[in-house]
C-alpha cells in the first residue's frame, strides 16, 4: 500500500503516462493540515479547508493523493445527501449566466450550493478560479455557494474522477445541491451524465438544422431540454423551438427512468421561469426516488467509480517503481527506431515489472 | 504469458470491465485458420483472408485476441507504407458520398484504398456491414477498395484500438491509402487524429453561428477544410463560407506541422473538385515528409500505441483472473448495499489480486 502513490500521472485518452512533478505546482502550503483537520473543517462547512482538499485531490503530489484518498473515506458516510445536477449545452447558450441565476436562487430558497466544472481540454491554471468567479459574479461572492473550475488533466477519465471526489467532499461540507457544468463540445456530457441525479440540456432558439445531428445524442440523455435567452426578440422563436423540441423527443425511446423529458422556456439574463426549471427537478427527484431509479442510479453510479478507481490504481501502481521507469526510458527509443514493435516492448515491459519487485 | 488474454472485456469510458462470454458471437468458422494462413492471406492480399483477420481482432474470444496479435506482429514489419486518411463532419454533410466518390477516384489512379470507421456509440452487430456496403454502393463492390464498419464497443479506448490494429493488417495486405472515417459527433475526432497523418473536416455551408462553438476544437485538428455539397443553390453559400473559413482560420495557430490548412469546395455528389482535396493530401504529404513532421508524427503515434497497450494488458491480465472475478462477484452487493466504498473495496481487491496467485 505504501507504493500506492509514489508518481505523478498525467491522463491521455484514458492512458495514463508518467510525467515529472513539477516542484513550482507543489505550492508552499499556509498551514499544513492532518486528515483529521481536513475532515473537521470540511464537516464542520468550513469553506476554505474544502478549498484545500480539492487542491489536494487535483494535485499530481504523491503526499497529497494519498491523503486526499484518506479524507474522501472519512468524509463518504456523510456525503450522498444531495441533489445533483449536470448541465450543458453549447458555448454561447448561456450557461454561466443560467447557473448564476439558478444557483442565487437556490440559496435563497436555503440550500447550499456547490458549482463543479469538467472541461477535458482546460488548460486553466489555478489563476483562473477568478476566471470562473468573473463569469458568475454575484453567485461566488453568495457565502452559500461554493464555485471551483474545472480540474486541469488532458484526459476526461482524470478529470471526471478529480470531479467525482470534489462530489463527494461538497457534499459532507453540507452543499445540498451539486451542479456539475460541461463545456458543452461534445466530450464530456457521458462523464458528467455518469455522476449526476439530473442531466439539463440548455439550449438556444433558432439552431440550425445542422446542429440537430450533434445534439441527439446528447439530447437523449437529457432529463429536461430548456431553452434559455428567451427574451427581447428571440421569445417568439424560443416557444416556437419548444414545440419542435417536444415534437422531437417524442421519437426518441422512453428512457430508463420513465420520465417524460420535459421542455420548458426561459431566461436566465431576465431571471423569467428559471424556478420553472427547479419545479421541474423536483418533479424529477420525486418521481425517480418513487420507482426506484434515483437509488438505482446511484448505485450503478457506485459500481463505476469501484472499476474507474480499479483502473487508475492498477496503472498508478504500475508506473510508480523506478524499474518501470528505467525500462520505459530503455524501450522508447527502441520503439520510435522502429526496433520493437510498441506491442511487443508493452508486452515485454509488463512481463519485466511483474518479475521484479523493487 | 498464457494468462494475457483469458478473458473478455469491454469497455466503458477508458474502463475495461469484465462480461460473460456470449457463445453465439463465437460463430463457427468456415475453416480454422493458422498464423501462417493469416499471414500469407494478409500478404497476398486476400480480402477475405484479412477479414477474417480483422474479425478476430474484434473478438471477444481470448483465443482469438491472441492468434489475432500473432497476426499483427507478423504483419508489421510489412505495414506502414500507406497514406492514412481521417475524415469526419456532422451527419448529413455527405461523408459517405465523398468517401465513395473519392475511394473511387484513388483506385482509378491505381491505389488500393481501405475505408474503417470508428463509432463508439455504434451497436452495429455484423450483419450492419451490410449497411455500410449499401452507403457506398460502388466503391463496396471495387475490388480494390475494401470497406469495414466500425467495431463494436462501448468505448472509444477500445474501438481506437481494434481500428489502429485493423490500420496494419490492411496496410500489409497492399492497401496504400487508409481512410478512418468518425461520426462525426465530437467523442471520435481526436482518437482518430491520432492514428492518421491526414485529418480532413468536411464541412456544410451556411451552418448557424452556435455550430462554430462545437467545430472550434475539430476545426483545429484539420488539415484541410472542405465545403461539400457545392452543388446547384448551394454553391454560392459554399464559396461564401470558403471566404469566411479562410479567415476563422487566419486566428488559429500554426499547427506543428507549419502546415497552411487549406479551405476547398466540392461536390462530392457531382464529383466536382474531389481531385483537389487529393491533390491537398498529396502535397501536405510532400510538405510534412519534407520537413520531418509525417515521420516525428507517425513515431509519437508509435509511443501512444505503447501506452495504450499497456493499459489494455493491465486491465486484461488484472481482471483474468477467476480469483478477481470471484472477489468482484463478492464485493459488487457490498458497494450495492454501502457496506463498503467503492474506494476502499477496489483498493482492498488490488491488495488481495497482487497476493495471491492462482
Amino acid at each position: 500500500m505504501e507504493r500506492f502513490f509514489q508518481s505523478a500521472l498525467t491522463e491521455r485518452e484514458g492512458v495514463e503516462q508518467p510525467v515529472s512533478v513539477n516542484p513550482n505546482l507543489i505550492r508552499k502550503k499556509r498551514k499544513d493540515l492532518s486528515v483529521d483537520d481536513y475532515v473537521a473543517g470540511i464537516l464542520g462547512g468550513d469553506w476554505m479547508v474544502l478549498s484545500r482538499a480539492i487542491t489536494m485531490i487535483e494535485s499530481a503530489n504523491v503526499a497529497h493523493l494519498q491523503m486526499a484518498q484518506d479524507v474522501i473515506e472519512r468524509c463518504l458516510p456523510y456525503a450522498g445527501n444531495s441533489f445533483r445536477v449536470g448541465i450543458t449545452g453549447v458555448p454561447g447558450v448561456g450557461k454561466s449566466t443560467f447557473i448564476e441565476t439558478f444557483g442565487n436562487m437556490l440559496t435563497e430558497m436555503g440550500h447550499k450550493v456547490a458549482v463543479l466544472a469538467i472541461d477535458p481540454s482546460s488548460e486553466r491554471s489555478k489563476g483562473s478560479i477568478l476566471g470562473d468567479k468573473t463569469r458568475m459574479e454575484t453567485l461566488s461572492v453568495n457565502p452559500k455557494a461554493f464555485i471551483r473550475p474545472s480540474p486541469s488533466g488532458s484526459t476526461l477519465g482524470g478529470v471526471a474522477r478529480k470531479t467525482r471526489e470534489s462530489i463527494i467532499l461538497c457534499e459532507a461540507s453540507g452543499y445540498d445541491i451539486i451542479i456539475v457544468e460541461t463545456v458543452g463540445v461534445g466530450q464530456s456530457e457521458t462523464a458528467v451524465k455518469s455522476m449526476v441525479d439530473f442531466f439539463l440540456l440548455l439550449m438556444l432558439a433558432g439552431a440550425g438544422d445542422e446542429l440537430q445531428g450533434i445534439k441527439r445524442g446528447i439530447m437523449e440523455m437529457a432529463d429536461a431540454l430548456v431553452i434559455n435567452k428567451a427574451d427581447g426578440d428571440n421569445k417568439r422563436k424560443a416557444i416556437q423551438a419548444q414545440s419542435q423540441y417536444k415534437a422531437a423527443l417524442k421519437l426518441f425511446p422512453q428512457p430508463e427512468s420513465q420520465w417524460t423529458v420535459p421542455v420548458e422556456v426561459c431566461s436566465a439574463l431576465e431571471n423569467v421561469a428559471v424556478d420553472k426549471v427547479w419545479e421541474i427537478m423536483t418533479r424529477y427527484e420525486t418521481h425517480t426516488k418513487g420507482n426506484g431509479f434515483f437509488e438505482r442510479n446511484r448505485t450503478n453510479q457506485l459500481v463505476n467509480i469501484f472499476y474507474n478507481w480499479i483502473q487508475f490504481t492498477l496503472q498508478n501502481n504500475f508506473y510508480n517503481r523506478t524499474f518501470t521507469q528505467q525500462e520505459i526510458e530503455r524501450l522508447l527509443p527502441l520503439i520510435r527506431l522502429r526496433k520493437i514493435s510498441p506491442y511487443k516492448a508493452a508486452t515485454l515491459l509488463i512481463d519485466e515489472v511483474a518479475k521484479t519487485t523493487d
